[in-house]
C-alpha cells in the first residue's frame, strides 16, 4: 500500500476515535501541543533555518521569504493562538434542534466532526499548527499538505504535535503529514474519496481553481477575493474615501482587500477629490476606465495613474493596485459585480436606505456591507472564534468558516417501539 | 455553443432573479403549475403511453414499468403534492443569527438560494415534479436529467410547468429539462462547474457512485441504504422482532429498509423464535452466517434460509430478502456496522441504557435509532414537509433534505462608517 494512502486509513482510524471524544481530552491534547511547541522551538526553527537558506538560493521573492520564515515571537504567537483555541467552545455533541413527533419519536439533532480533513496550502508554516489545532478541537482528524519550500519545517512541527497526542493518550495518526511535495501528491489526495470527507485548499486563486476542477472529495472552495467598494449616489463620500482606503491599503495581499472601486457617475468628480490623495498617499496605483482616468488625473499630485484593460475588471491584485470603474446607476453596479466579482465581500457606501436594502439584497456575495470596509469578512471579526478559511462557495458554509462550519450532524433517534 | 451549455447560462441567469424573487411570486408561480398539471394532464399521460408503450417493446420488468407508469390516480396525488409544497414556508429571506459587534457593525447571517441545483435520476416521472417545486419553493432554478425511458413523459411535463412560469411571471428556465438521455449529457452536466451550483443524484447505488467519483461540480450523494438493526442482549426480544419485520418488511425497495440484522449470540435463540416466524410469514428470505444458519432451521417452517457469502454484508438488496449475523458484543456490532453500512440509518433494540447511549454516540450515520424502525429516516417523518433526497454524505446537508437543506447564507452587515 502506498504511504499516502496508508495516511489516508490512519486518519480515517484515528477520526473514529477522535469524534467520539470528549472535550476535556481534546483540550489536554491542545495544551500538550502548546506546551511542546513552546518546548521545543528550537527543533521547528532549525528545520525553518535550513527551508528558507534552501529558498533563499532559489530566488525566492522577498515577500514569501517573509510568509515563510519563522521567528522567536511568531512562535510565541503560534502558541497563544493554540491556548485560544482551547478556551473556545466545543462545538460538538451541541444539540442544534430537538423535536418530538406526534408517533412519540423524540428526535435530536447533534452537532458531529466531518471526519477526515484535508488542507492543502502553499509555504506558511505557521498554517500547519493552526490547521492542525481547529481540526482537532472540533473532532476533526487531518492530513495536512503544506508546500515544499516549508517541508522541513512542517515535518518537524508535525512530529512535535504527533508527540503531545501520544503523550496526551490520543493516536498520533489524529494529525499526519504528506511526506511527498510533489504535484501528484496533491492529486492523489484529491481522489481519496474512501479516506478524505473534505478538502480544503488555502492558497493563490490557481490552486483553488485547480484543485476544485479537479477534486473528486468534496472541496470547500477559499479565499479567493475580487471584492468591490460602490459609491452610491447618495453616498457620504468622505466616509466613503476612508472606508475606500482601509478596504484597499490596510492590508492588500489578503483575501477581503477591495481590487475595484465603482463611482455612480453623478459624483464621480466629488468623490475623486476625496479619496485620490488618500490613496496617492498610500502609494496606491489607479487603474482607471476611461471617464475616470480624466477625472482621476485632476486630482493626482503624484503617483501613477493608468488607463485600465479588460484584464483589471477581473484581476486579484493582492498589491496597492486599484481599479476604478464609473457606473450610471445601481443596477450597473449589481451587473458589474455579477460578471467580475467572485462571491466573496462587497460593500456599498449610501445614506440613500433604499440603495443600500436593494444593493443587499441583490449583490450575491457571502458578505454585503453597507458603510463597512469590505475587510471584516473574517472569522475574528464576524466573532466566530479561531478562522479556517473563507468560503467563496455557497455548499456546506459560506463566508468565514470557524469550528461550527468544519462539523456535521447526526440525527439521535428516541423511540419506543414505533413502526411505520 | 452546445445546447446543455446554454441552458446552464439560462438557468444561472433565471437564478439570479428567482433567488430575489418574494413568497407570493413564487407560491403564485407553484399554484399555476399545479393548475397546469391538472388542466393538461391528458397531454403528459399521451406522452406517457408512448413511454411505456416502447419500454414494454424493450422488456422493461413489471416494477420498472410500474415506476414508470403515470395515472389519472398518481396525477392527482402529484397536484396535490404541489400545493402541499406552497403550504410550506419559505426558508429564503430568513434571518439565522444576529449579532450587534463591539465596534457596532450588525452582522445578519440571512437564509439565500443554492442558485442552480442539478438532478440525475432514473425512470419516475413524478421525480420531475417533485424536485422541480421544491427547487423553485427554495428560490433555486433547476436542470433536470431524468432517465431515457421517460423523456417523452418528462419534456410533456416540463411545457406544462414552463408555460405556468411564465404565466406567473417568471422566467420559464427556472425549470429545464436536458433533451439529450446518452450518458455524455451527464457527463457534461457533472463539469459545468460555472453554471451548475450542487448536483444531487437520485438512484441507484450505482449511479450515484458514478456521479460522486467523477463530477467536479459538487455533490450531494443520496439514498445509498445498506441499514442494519442490532438487537441487544438487553433487547425487548418482541419488540425488536417486530421492529426488524418492519424495517425489512414495510417497503423493502426504499433506502431505509433493513438489510442485515445483528444479533448478541446471548440472545440468538430466543430472538430467532420470536423473528423468523414473523419474517417467514412475509417470504423473507434469510442469508445467514454460519451460526445463526444452524439456529434458524430450528424455527422456520417453510421458506429459504441461506448461508450467507462475504458479498451479503455488503448488499442492498432492495428486496425481501435479510441477512443475519451474530455478534458477541456490542462492540463487535458497531464495528460491523463502520465495516458495512453506509452511514444512512442504523437501530439498536435495547432496554439497557448505557448500551443505548454507546451506540447512538459510536455509531456514525446520518440518523440512529433506539427502540423504532430505521423506516422514519424521511422528511416527512422528521417534520422536514417534502423532502428531496436523503444526504449519507456530511458535506453541507446530512440526513433528509427539506427546503433549508437546498439553501445557503449570506451576511449582512450594517456598518456606519467602520474601518478596520
Amino acid at each position: 500500500m502506498k504511504l499516502l494512502e496508508q495516511q489516508g486509513q490512519q486518519a480515517k482510524e484515528a477520526a473514529r476515535d477522535l469524534g467520539v471524544c470528549d472535550t476535556a481530552k481534546k483540550d489536554q491534547a491542545l495544551e500538550a501541543i502548546a506546551r511542546a511547541l513552546d518546548a521545543r522551538r528550537e527543533e521547528w526553527l532549525a528545520a525553518n533555518r535550513e527551508d528558507v537558506l534552501e529558498a533563499e538560493k532559489e530566488g525566492m521573492s522577498r515577500t514569501m521569504l517573509d510568509r515563510l520564515t519563522l521567528t522567536e515571537a511568531r512562535i510565541d504567537g503560534i502558541v497563544s493562538a493554540v491556548r485560544e483555541v482551547i478556551s473556545l467552545p466545543d462545538p460538538i455533541g451541541e444539540c442544534i434542534e430537538e423535536v418530538t413527533r406526534p408517533n412519540g419519536l423524540r428526535i435530536e439533532k447533534v452537532r458531529v466532526p466531518l471526519g477526515v480533513i484535508a488542507i492543502i496550502y502553499e509555504a506558511r508554516p505557521n498554517v500547519t499548527v493552526d490547521a492542525a489545532v481547529l481540526c482537532l478541537k472540533s473532532g476533526n482528524a487531518c492530513i495536512l499538505r503544506g508546500g515544499k519550500e516549508a517541508i522541513r519545517s512542517n515535518r518537524a512541527v508535525t512530529a512535535i504535535m504527533q508527540d503531545a497526542l501520544e503523550e496526551a493518550g490520543l493516536s498520533r495518526y489524529c494529525i499526519q503529514l504528506v511526506q511527498d511535495t510533489a504535484r501528484e501528491s496533491a492529486a492523489e489526495l484529491m481522489h481519496m474519496n474512501q479516506y478524505v470527507d473534505v478538502l480544503i485548499p488555502r492558497g493563490g486563486a490557481g490552486l483553488i481553481r485547480f484543485v476544485s476542477q479537479n477534486a473528486s472529495v468534496p472541496v470547500i472552495r477559499t479565499g479567493e477575493g475580487v471584492c468591490h467598494v460602490y459609491i452610491d449616489r447618495a453616498a457620504d463620500l468622505k466616509m466613503g474615501a476612508k472606508i475606500l482606503e482601509n478596504a484597499k491599503c490596510s492590508r492588500p495581499s489578503v483575501c477581503n482587500a477591495c481590487e475595484c472601486v465603482l463611482i455612480h457617475e453623478a459624483v464621480l468628480d466629488a468623490f475623486l477629490q476625496e479619496a485620490v490623495p488618500l490613496l496617492q498617499a498610500q502609494n496606491v496605483e489607479l487603474r482607471c476606465d476611461e471617464v475616470s482616468f480624466a477625472a482621476a488625473k485632476q486630482y493626482a499630485a503624484t503617483g501613477s495613474i493608468l488607463p485600465a484593460t479588460e484584464e483589471d475588471w477581473d484581476a486579484e491584485y493582492g498589491d496597492l493596485i486599484l481599479a476604478v470603474h464609473v457606473v450610471k446607476d445601481l443596477q450597473e453596479a449589481v451587473d458589474f459585480i455579477t460578471a467580475h466579482g467572485t462571491q466573496h465581500s462587497e460593500a456599498i457606501i449610501t445614506e440613500d436606505a433604499d440603495a443600500a436594502a436593494a444593493f443587499l439584497h441583490q449583490v450575491d456575495a457571502a458578505a454585503v456591507y453597507v458603510n463597512a470596509s469590505t475587510r471584516f469578512t473574517d472569522g475574528g471579526e464576524f466573532g466566530l472564534g479561531a478562522e479556517i478559511g473563507i468560503s467563496t462557495q455557497k455548499m456546506h458554509a459560506r463566508g468565514p468558516m470557524g469550528l461550527k462550519e468544519i462539523t456535521s450532524w447526526k440525527y439521535v433517534v428516541h423511540g419506543d417501539g414505533q413502526i411505520r
